[in-house]
């Protein structure tokens, strides 16, 4: 049993598990970034939407300004439920795609490609670029997770 | 090492993992096709959010009134947004579910009906069908999810 | 290859893929009951948002008036969009830690302080606490995926 024990800890050894992993991790961080981005515009364009969290302003009518949405703070609010809408179902697809046994280069392609794409659409959605850039960085990633998701339903197909 | 690298790719060997692979690629899909019906809709019923989308239609009032929101695409945000409030805990259960030696037969049973409920409730939500239509797949769905957690539990507990 | 088909389901053998298995349903469940909590306060304080879905109420004006949004849906609907957007990171990047290699007990003290700051989040938005309670207890929980995160990237890194 301690043999099998180990085993579990093995898929860590396989090459395109580890790129799996890395861009993974990455792109995780990258979408948990837009929490602490939100809190940065919700305290400096002071735009509330809870009434416990503008207390420290004081109470009653003074404290109540501050409960109001902000387009800034909209505005990253959108890219990230766009990220969630998106980097769910990469997580989610890649791990089938990464355990579906591609070369390790097609599958680096598909990662690298992937996390440039989300990288670039948050930049796009927060300066912002003018369109098409951020529709097509979306298309990008949006294809790539499309691409993995067929090599998983051709390689585990069993319906 | 070579030999452990060979092991990582052959969970897609396992039925039951093969038959979670299927159906997870499935309905990962069903859900990013909620954003092409968004953005279907977004585009027809020429009903954006962000200043930038809508600068193909001219500047200034004339482009600013394409800045509303439309019945229709909030109807299919809602769906998407509930999409991933029931399909995350499915991707993410349903691997542990199928890492705890089901039977094969009971896990394309719960695989099968869970996919199944979740493409009716899409319908139910697009068409509109009447009540309880969209909650009975919705409580369908979710009491899958929860059968599986169960198994999971009773297999893994360890806290 | 029925050798094979058995292996894969022996990652549920090690007991920090067993500890990963229990907390991950865990706070996965706890996502889905903010489903059960929105209903309830939907039905409560009947406030709906889809037509189909006042149709019990009668027809015309007499079932518009209760298609509104009303501050205690809201709150919970909050709740359940910060569960999404920092319990997704924790199952994802936690999956890969827990394949990593890490000690039973650094993993254990990763997830139990990770599902109790979530449970104490809940419970912080719902009440709600008086401030910083809530931020305190999201502080928690994103530090923790973000050791994990860090854990997976220093042992897996192949970018």
């Amino acid at each position: 049993r301690r043999g099998e024990m180990a085993k579990a800890t093995q898929l860590i050894d396989n090459e395109v598990f580890r790129a799996y992993a890395t861009y993974t991790a990455i792109v995780l961080l990258k979408m948990m970034l837009m929490s602490l981005i939100t809190a940065y515009f919700r305290i400096t364009r002071k735009a509330f939407v809870n009434p416990e969290d503008t207390a420290s302003f004081g109470k009653g009518e003074s404290a109540k300004k501050f409960l109001r949405t902000d387009p800034d703070v909209e505005r990253v609010r959108r890219g990230h439920l766009n990220d969630l809408e998106n980097i769910v179902p990469f997580v989610g697809i890649g791990l089938l795609y990464a355990l579906s046994g591609p070369e390790l280069s097609t599958a680096l392609l598909h990662f690298r490609i992937f996390v440039g794409a989300r990288i670039f659409h948050t930049f796009a959605y927060l300066i912002p670029l003018p369109q098409p850039g951020r529709g097509l960085s979306w298309a990008v990633g949006y294809s790539v997770t499309f691409s993995m998701a067929y090599r998983v339903l051709k390689t585990a197909w069993l319906l």
